[in-house]
């Protein structure tokens, strides 16, 4: 089944920077204040790193979910949606957590689930589109480093 | 004349991040110890605005070139490559000479050449393709503001 390509993708991209709006807007309440008092381990990236890579991981990840979206069956089209759509909420939540309500506790549950979630989903993307499951990875690598920074900091300031 | 499209886009995306990776490199020198220190206008966006916008402009700048450069001659395909070259090496400069040397008034002067470059590029890419000189125009509204934020940032801290 093939379906008109640009409408959809650019769907696909504004939903993830809709998820990436609403983190902005819960980091920009604590990233400033709260988050340079908290104790980091030594291999913190600098914080201008985040910006860029989250802004390339949006990216990857509205086109692989486009491109997995466009080949299957309108059954599994939705799946791919709701799956897409649910990694995006618990994305955006981790923001909620960790900087809009200071709680790198919570964000570590949050980000733990998050990254069960995105496995799940790589393992579909892997059988159905090579480019797809390497953009997947790009993302799920980020957010496993990511997983044991949150872990550091809630650790080192516990 | 048509080209073959994909390799010669991930050149363009090739130059535009290594011109971020220098830009960054010069950055990260200063910009959490220098550049916290200057006094700022009130319309200063926070801190971690510009890698999203930066990382956005970088693939919209790389796309509208290779849109250009696939369409003309070749002749016109080398005068695009060159003022794309040439205006990625003033971007870059302007990281070197802002937050490297720490001359905001070097950095002001390099950036308004920057800027009549991009319009000239603008004009020229205007005839040639829609969709690039959209992408382009988002360019220049970026380094006009931000030509207007240098200017503040010079004029209050001399």
């Amino acid at each position: 089944m093939k379906k008109s390509p640009w409408l959809p993708l650019g769907l696909f991209l504004l939903l993830a920077f809709c998820a990436a709006g609403i983190g902005a807007l819960a980091t920009t309440s604590s990233v400033d204040t709260w988050y340079p008092t908290l104790r980091k381990p030594a291999w913190n990236p600098p914080n201008w790193v985040f910006g860029p890579v989250w802004t390339l991981l949006y990216i990857a990840m509205a086109v692989a979910a486009w491109r997995v979206w466009r080949v299957g069956s309108v059954q599994a089209a939705r799946t791919t949606f709701r799956l897409y759509g649910s990694q995006l909420a618990l994305n955006a939540l981790w923001s909620i957590l960790f900087f809009g309500l200071r709680s790198p506790g919570a964000a570590l549950l949050d980000i733990a689930v998050l990254w069960l979630v995105l496995i799940r989903i790589l393992a579909r993307f892997r059988e159905v589109d090579r480019l797809a499951a390497w953009l997947w990875s790009a993302y799920v690598l980020w957010v496993s480093f990511a997983f044991l920074l949150n872990a550091a900091v809630w650790d080192l300031n516990r």
